[in-house]
């Protein structure tokens, strides 16, 4: 596959996903960190533009001149943009408009992509690619943040998002060891991955399975929301002020348990793998299962005899910057560094993932209060 | 015109109003207090249907049983309610599948008021035209307040709503004396103009003339805005918290003042009278002016005498009852006397309100804080 | 009585109430409306300094240069000054010295008033001394607020601040006619009672007697906390939010009632009057009862032929000027009139009220949800 | 030095400092997480009489049963407490009343450490000594920043914290290798310091002297505080939220750097080490400066050759268990596991650290924006 081919690829993959919406889908916004999906079919498309058409197409003419501020996300570098909690209230430009936008720059990246072949231009259009695809991760769990809030329980499409891979159960265990940690190779991965370096691990235990919904209801059963002891204090304040007493979009209805689903609203199926939960809540059942969260290093060593790629798996790692990580020059250096703070490392990949975008060195990252991506567990010891 | 020519001009109204909207603007909320097109449009609808049709029209079934929960506003008596900061989430319904329910209650509406004439059914039929008209005045202001928020200026029309009407210039002068208050007649009026009762007034004067937008640079100019003791003491606490320095919808361009209108941005037009000020922004200006704003009891004896209906005007009355005002039975007690603390009366109308929505006894009202109706100032002393 | 002695009284009680404080409860301020001991004491004090000995005596020094910032309250037009909220941190300058400062005043202000006679100071004396005053009953309920917060109860003095008067029950009855409100007679009010003006009021009835904590505890038994129909809008969100099922302070033990008092926790007297209720409690017992409260101007006109004078009684009177109130040049002007927002007014005084500071046109206002003053309830209907 | 010693000195040393605190001082409380001295010297003594007392001494009556409702910190498996955010309207017990409550405590410890001496009491005294010693440290740090809220900078003592130590310039070099971490040897240590494990480091230089005031100049001159490229994204929003340009206490007068310390407003001595810095600034100065903080682990391995103790230290690590940790069993587990989320570790000790109260092992935490520590800066590459 050439890479006009991939970049044509992943677009149209976009495209494909919002076949399933109706024009007043495309604008609302739920939460400040859930973006509408207009803002991100135009925010990727904005990438291409700015980050590579402005320099690489000679007379190449923007869209329009107001999009700059309007779908710019988070570069300070790249001048003054539109606060992140307005977004949902951008009613104009219309679907049909970005639409055309996007029609827009596909033209000239292939133009572009046809003519010249220089390494950077290869780089920030692979980047460009891997940035559309985690975008295509947020439309769908942005959209299920809105579709939540409607009492109705709209359907998006009818089709299971959770394909249960029932591996064994079970123990894997691993040595003490000198380990590589890192990306290694000549494909693509986020440079936070870079810095490939060695670390040392004690001898592990690591389960081969997730835990399921029947497991956890067993640690709601057994007061695991109520009791201070499994909880981190900042969790236990956050359950406390938040109420929460279930996972993200868990209801009773006639004393069953049910979960929304982009699907609507279903009945939890006991044998699925946990999801939308927040680290708090993942460190919370493991204390209570006598057990703990892995590390990213441990995972990142086990994972080749794992299977993986259901749900996001938190570590028990915060997300910092390996031994000689550099933030680039430029925009492209405000892309991943600047969060290292606060936040906790998933590693794997989830069933909303876009096919060709899981490595097993992938470093994602959210705040340890995050459920709305599809969030499990696996638990080490 | 027959009662049911009057509902469906009403209701026709509200329809060609939103002939001017793209299928995403029906949507988004941009306020806990600014609702959407959508809502308003589906709200007027479950008005009429859940006060009149369900008790009225033997054998009705509601379109939909889930709207009760949807496009309830605030009737406490009539269940739970969608909250109130998440009508900008409801992207379903679509706008298509409420203007079926709207066309479902109106065949409803129009069966019902062929057949049936007893005076209640008339009196909650007026009222729900009423109200309608109330919510007419909502979808601009409230579409007003949401482009705002959109740096591109949308136009939602190209007319102008604020035509100057310039009267005479100067003071009209009233005797002392006993006057009678409130509506009187056989006419439509809300029950919180009810309770005819008699106010004693000392001589006044107030101007036949509205502030303009010139008068009022003149009082910014004059470091109106920077000056506290102009300013009541929460209105100087607002101003500072919020960094307001001008009107609602301002802005400097090239040092020229303009305003978002919904014709998008336009300049400021000196001789046209101020408007989007809040009650301590008029406050400040009578101040600062050596004037004060009249009550309400002063408007509404003068008003027979002035020009009005271009703006909403700021009196210095807080919104109580009137003597003898009785809380109705039932959810229809709900429409009024239960926001009676915190806010000032406002009489007159604006160029947004509908027409046949007008009368000298309307009392409406708001927080002093309020800003996004046309709302205006006329001096007394 | 002089006005020397006059001064002397008052200032002496200031001190005589301080009797019963342990050091560590001069400092800490329990909410932002709350201030402490030591900041009513000097900020009383440096009044006489700022207002009166700067301006009055000849050489005058002041205390500390300082002190114009940390005991300025709210005046604009005097610079700038501690956040109120800030008032609780300051240990030192610590009472010790404060009460140099009183005597260095003191001693000044009796120089002064020995030798000068002008009106003037006469006038601003006047007002230093019921200034005073209104801060006495104010460390009494700012007080009684911090240690409400102090779960082990602490006692203030083993006094009881509440001595039912029983009057008559019944209601008496005023005809409708036109009558004179506002303070008229060579002694002292505030700016807003001046402004005496004509009032036509309709015939009304009014209480004799307050309303019991018993009569209270009927409403409460009767869901008069859960029934949304008997609560102004902004009051129901009010309890709602902040979970109140009670008047302040109250407590069940052991299914019992007692409520905390300045001598520590007791049981609640079924024949006292109900007190430390907001407006919004007020309105709802009211419109349980079939009743409503009566406007400031009724509660005047009745007030000769009532008993008053044990809570501040809440009337349905928003706190806005009378006619031809005029606010005065300098500070002294933002003694009152710029708090005329979002303020209902109370009349009477209360248990807390030091002597020969009522007076039945006395104005005094409060949010409407306020609580920590000995507010009560009168009928009328 | 016997235990009982040791206990003793420790417990005078707490007294010492209270020396220099008038009655005022000991209540105030100026932010959720700076504790009054009143506070601290109660809740140690609670520690001893809780955990030690009730258990080990038969017949022990506690001084006062509301004592462990108001002094318990944050241990949920000792029951109900009071409020954080209300410890500073505790003005009773006075402070008197609690170095009596002091001297019960310590006459009781003292006839029990010299009746028994079982390890597990030996244990539990060891940590209340060392829990003794980390409040004297936050008596002089809460003292610190509540003081500073005093606009007349009173003087707490007149003594200099800030011994500027000056060690050598230059970087010290250490080899990648294996590396023990954690604590060995019979002393005490915090639970958190234990599960000693071997890491990895590849080479690394880490810098033999903390960054000076000077050299923080140089970063606030060359506009550090005002260019996003040096600051993490959360940091970035904080110092624009809070307005922040300089470390905390300091002001500009005259042109001049001052900060507020414990001795008064002083001028900044450009030779002394940066203090009063969040994580936030110390990574921003390490971006500007072309370096990075150390690790815990780097800092751990290169202490043995470093001069510290002047400072805590930022390092780049977040706060979480080393591998094998266990929370214990009962109220001592919620010493320290519980709050490994979004905190950072400082290593070392400053100059209000308590003598024998500093370990090459010690791991303080702190969220990345706290500034009211004695916080510093060490390179590394």
């Amino acid at each position: 596959m050439t890479i006009l081919e991939h970049y044509l690829d992943t677009r149209h993959y976009t495209e494909q996903l919002c076949k399933h919406l109706q024009p007043e889908d495309y604008t609302p916004q739920s939460a400040v960190f859930s973006s509408p999906p207009k803002w991100h079919i135009a925010h990727t498309t904005w990438f291409f533009e700015e980050m590579i058409l402005k320099e690489f197409l000679p007379n190449y003419k923007v869209f329009d001149d107001s999009y700059g501020y309007l779908f710019n996300s988070y570069y300070n570098s790249l001048g003054e943009r539109l606060k992140r909690e307005n977004r949902g209230l951008i009613t104009r430009p219309n679907h049909q408009t970005i639409f055309e936008y996007r029609a827009h720059v596909d033209a000239h990246m292939s133009e572009l992509l046809k003519q010249e072949t220089s390494e950077n231009l290869w780089k920030l259009t692979i980047l460009g690619i891997n940035h559309e695809q985690q975008h295509q991760e947020l439309i769908l769990t942005d959209l299920k943040y809105t579709f939540s809030h409607n009492p109705t329980y709209p359907k998006f499409w009818n089709r299971n998002l959770i394909d249960n891979t029932s591996p064994d159960a079970g123990w894997l265990s691993v040595e003490e060891g000198i380990f590589q940690i890192g990306y290694k190779g000549d494909g693509f991965c986020f440079d936070n991955e870079l810095g490939r370096h060695r670390v040392f691990l004690e001898s592990f235990e690591i389960s081969k399975s997730l835990v399921t919904n029947a497991e956890y209801i067993d640690f709601m059963n057994d007061d695991g929301y109520n009791n201070p002891d499994y909880w981190l204090d900042e969790g236990w304040d956050w359950i406390q002020n938040q109420k929460i007493k279930t996972p993200l979009y868990w209801k009773q209805k006639e004393s069953l348990w049910h979960h929304y689903t982009l699907s609507g609203l279903q009945p939890v199926d006991p044998d699925h793998s946990i999801t939308h939960i927040s680290y708090y809540e993942a460190f919370a059942f493991a204390q209570w299962a006598g057990c703990r969260l892995p590390t990213e290093f441990e995972w990142e060593v086990a994972s080749k005899q794992l299977v993986w790629g259901e749900r996001w798996e938190w570590t028990n790692s915060a997300y910092l910057p390996y031994p000689q990580f550099k933030i680039a020059e430029g925009a492209i250096g405000e892309y991943n560094g600047k969060f290292m703070s606060n936040q906790m490392v998933l590693r794997g990949a989830s069933t909303a993932t876009s096919k060709n975008h899981s490595r097993n060195t992938y470093r994602n990252f959210f705040q340890p209060n995050t459920r709305w991506q599809f969030s499990g567990i696996r638990l080490a010891k």
